[in-house]
């Protein structure tokens, strides 16, 4: 199976050894190499009635390539370890390297080695090697008061197109495939990083949730605009479906996989960046100059 | 849960930027890094009525690191992914965490990223990187007809003491401590490596099963001498008491994460190195000049 998932495979100029030996060998140009890593789980992080295994496939490489390129580098190389029980039809686990190998080409990337193992249930492990391209990388922790707070990407389509799944309504195709499939700014990370990004991370658990992260991570504390939040029609119309509030989504959907980031005020955003706030002095997360951690009604607020 | 996992661990001069954000910067001194991967699974590569969670956490970094030092290259960094049932005691994460650390310690090495879900049983998936320190890597591919074949660490001791558990025999606890944390000779992998090893590989699933990957990847024939193979008093006595072969064993027997490498005939051996045979042309492994695949009635035999 190991054989079938990377034969025929292009690897590109950073793989100086790929699949095969002991170990893979890669290319780190600047001396430096960027590392994250997570796990997928069937039934809790996606249920294959409602993705293709492709779909997770793609899925587990988005949210790892994300984790790159909020640190303002660029993912070169992925290891993929899947466990997975002894009756899953080779069907399945083509399809889910197939898109394993799709949004690795995504960037450029390619999968150096690999683990495949019997297991209960599905489980895919990644872990990915991003390259710094000679910058310094871009911490949670350098937001800065007075700073602007932007955000490249989607908020809240994931969990729109989750609460649309759940409700087993029709239409809504857009939400439910970026819930299936995020389609994370990829480049939108080294673009901030080369244009003086102070502060990024990716909002994996929610824009409020992973902002305040990085408040407590710098010692800031962030306003938030809600007009400058205003979510679009295609979130409008589900939340009105389903008698939901589309800001609320936005502000504590999470796996979309957006980038948000700080920038000193008088640099002007790059290409893909929209602001929506500001740093302040302080702490925790503010819309609109409130804190709505007391009194406003969000469950996830933290 | 991951906080408790490096809260407080020391991290080498190699870790640039430990765990916390959303992914962690480690330092590649020569411009490359050696990378490998292994997930284990419990129920088929450990059991938790035989093994404590603090030896699953060594084998689990053990058989990484072996990979790493099997290229001649020294590791520098885990990034580890557990999967665990939401009825894990504390206990069992922190004490298999603790074993992850204790066995990263072995190589002055940091874990630093992770990823901690729930899932249905436990899953140890970890990912380590590994320093080449300006050396080419050792690569299967490399051993050549006149070559000597040789061998550092343990072999068929993982094999007999995990035979002993099955049979439930008294006594013989260096074997079973053997089957439960191997111990891999970490320092002979970058040795071997500087004496001028031409090609090597760790014996994770037998002797001759992982020196006939090696004679697919060089194009070459090794034959072994069963005189320099013989098992030691303690696979002797185990043998005895069960009514096996020991050399099967020491033929056969994986996990024990053995390096076996070949070197020109003129090199002398470096410390901790043993001479077992020699590379010839043709293909396969060869004992005593002869295959054993046809008659020699060894299931294992590839």
């Amino acid at each position: 199976m190991i054989d079938r998932a990377v034969a025929g495979r292009d690897q590109p100029a950073t793989t100086l050894l790929g699949p095969g030996d002991d170990a893979a060998v890669v290319r780190a140009p600047d001396g430096a190499v960027v590392a994250s890593t997570d796990m997928l789980v069937q039934g809790r992080h996606f249920r294959l009635d409602w993705s293709s295994p492709e779909q997770v496939g793609r899925k587990a490489v988005a949210q790892n390539g994300a984790d790159i390129v909020a640190m303002g580098a660029w993912p070169t190389s992925f290891l993929v370890a899947i466990g997975c029980p002894p009756t899953t039809p080779v069907a399945v686990t083509d399809a889910l390297t197939a898109g394993i190998w799709a949004e690795v080409a995504e960037f450029d990337a390619g999968v150096i080695g690999g683990d495949m193992v019997q297991a209960e249930q599905l489980v895919v492990s990644i872990t990915v090697l991003g390259d710094l391209g000679g910058h310094a990388p871009v911490l949670r922790s350098g937001a800065r008061p007075g700073d602007q707070v932007a955000v490249a990407g989607r908020l809240g389509w994931s969990a729109a197109g989750l609460a649309v799944l759940l409700a087993e309504l029709d239409g809504f195709a857009e939400l439910i495939a970026a819930h299936k499939v995020p389609r994370p700014p990829y480049r939108s990370g080294p673009i901030a990083a080369r244009a003086g990004a102070t502060g990024m991370t990716d909002v994996s658990d929610g824009l409020v949730a992973d902002l305040g992260h990085m408040c407590t991570a710098s010692g800031v504390a962030v306003d938030l605009d809600s007009a400058l939040l205003e979510p679009g029609p295609e979130l409008a119309a589900a939340a009105e479906a389903l008698g939901a509030d589309a800001l609320d989504w936005v502000l504590t959907g999470g796996e979309d996989h957006a980038l948000v980031a700080t920038f000193p005020a008088d640099v002007p955003l790059p290409e893909g960046w929209r602001r929506i706030g500001s740093v302040l002095a302080g702490e925790g997360v503010l819309v609109d100059g409130r804190s709505r951690a007391g009194g406003g009604g969000w469950q996830s607020f933290d």
